[in-house]
């Protein structure tokens, strides 16, 4: 209800909405319009009450929560199960106990902050409180099991379209997993599969984006980066999170209807080191060679100094300077 | 504590145990001691007590629950982290709960009951209480995605061998997943996989197996049977986990020592399928042929009337009657 209250109010930014309208709309007493009002108010909307004009939303501050996010989702949105947690370990974990409980396709878990947030293989993901986005995606996809690396790509054109959107700033794609602002990561995606020898079961698609940290661990502060700091502006994480969500449902729906391919286009525009000179490390050893682009699967191709060509699928990449 | 308790009256079955000793040998008060027997009584087990002679387990009922089963662990087990439920929805989904609170390689999760037990693709698996085995394996195995369904292979040799040992029958094996008795399915094998694109994270293995039940659902009882139906006789379910806990642990690291080469022989020496006319049902359609055995990756072998070779890594087989 408080979501529908906040809907109100947003489509009238510039007028006041009367406390009858929005008790007609919703049918609730005009004193349980005030009780929504002073419990968003409370939150840190700033809401002016005019006697006989009604009340006017002049500022959303960036409040994240169910139903800041359920406010701004599209009728038809696929992620109509919010989950909104003030402090997790880290959001995958919390999408694997929803696993356990039958959590149903469309399942957004969003938390403000992770004690042990994670990224590719194990590794840390600096997630303190208030100013990133944690999140993560469960999806019940009819996929093959080879496709689900897709997602990430998938996920990761949206989540660039999305910053494009809400910041008017262009971020660009390092592949498989990270988003790059100015040389520096800003954003990951993890997407693992839940799967038996028939089907896929599951899919969590893992999301963080550094939005408004002023400051990062010094073990990191080299490659890493926040919106923010790279700006000096900040934006409201909400509205980064509703952009994501649209722009996401319908390349999710496009990538079902039409395939990979209609996606690795709008991928490779974004690609960073695509015909660069790379270093993929991956568990089996190094390989230099130039980034060719990624095929129609989503794997990567490297062309050595020898003309060979590689098909890789999993590595750390690092650009190599230009002489 | 009660495990080991439990212990101590079994490691002299046909003796009597002084309370005294038990006292000593777990450094608790011969009032604890008495407790402890009480509280195993209440549960099944029959305990006889003489004055100057001790205690003397005459009789183990079939008791399935944490400490019945921790009694019979060996000191290296793997699965030394036991969750015993009396009802759940299905073991597989406890595990995933289990998963999100970061549960450790060696879970292992045994429940009385299932109330919607699952089989391959969704379909459901009779689960009642009292009578049968439903359990799942949380393991953290340090392999390739493609070696996963091995494990299931893995587990139904260990689980045929155990079978053997407990009951004195042989089983066979239905590739990928079923155990066979007089042609009926006795028990059923479902290997899940979380992963990212990176690496294998963790892996469930969840095993049915119907011991004791006296009647199935109409709808299955020309498929479906249990040991006990098949023999006349009643067998004790922990005994069942115990011999497959030990033949599991040590098929699993042999298996993780030598590969899959190791494996394949045992399998399909307990094959039911194997150079049989069969009829392999797949997501793409039907194929006929003879099953020719199993790949050193654990993928069914088929060759077709025409000589062609196929390749089968999910279907469900049927044996065609011979003329």
């Amino acid at each position: 209800m408080k979501a529908k209250v906040l809907q109100l109010l947003r489509t009238c930014e510039d007028h006041f909405v009367s406390g009858e309208h929005i008790s007609n709309q919703l049918s609730i007493s005009r004193t349980m319009v005030w009780k929504y009002i002073d419990a968003l108010r409370k939150e840190g909307y700033v809401i002016k009450a005019v006697s006989n004009k009604g009340y006017h939303l002049v500022e959303e501050m960036d409040v994240v929560n169910e139903h800041a996010i359920r406010s701004r989702l599209e009728v038809d949105a696929i992620f109509q199960n919010i989950i909104y947690e003030d402090t997790v370990t880290s959001t995958q974990q919390v999408a694997y106990k929803l696993l356990g409980e039958g959590a149903p396709h469309g399942t957004l878990i969003v938390a403000n902050e992770q004690t042990s947030g994670r990224g590719r293989l194990g590794r840390e993901w600096y997630s303190p409180a208030n100013t990133g986005i944690w999140m993560s995606l469960i999806m019940r996809p009819n996929i093959e099991m080879q496709q689900t690396p897709q997602l990430t790509l998938v996920a990761a054109v949206a989540l660039a379209r999305a910053i494009k959107e809400a910041t008017n700033y262009d971020v660009q794609i390092k592949w498989p997993n990270d988003l790059i602002f100015n040389g520096k990561k800003i954003a990951g995606i993890l997407t693992e599969m839940q799967s038996d020898p028939d089907r896929v079961k599951s899919v969590i698609i893992g999301i963080g984006i550094n939005v408004n940290q002023q400051t990062f661990p010094e073990s990191i502060a080299n490659i890493a980066s926040s919106l923010s700091l790279e700006t000096r502006e900040t934006f409201h994480r909400v509205a980064i999170i509703e952009h994501f969500l649209r722009e996401f449902q319908w390349l999710y729906h496009t990538y079902l209807e039409k395939g990979f391919s209609f996606i690795k286009p709008l991928w490779e525009a974004r690609a960073i080191s695509i015909g660069e000179e790379i270093l993929a490390k991956t568990a089996n050893g190094e390989l230099k060679g130039v980034a060719e682009g990624i095929s129609d699967e989503g794997v990567l191709l490297l062309k050595d100094s020898e003309g060979n060509s590689h098909r890789i699928y999993s590595a750390d990449i690092h650009l190599l300077e230009k002489e």
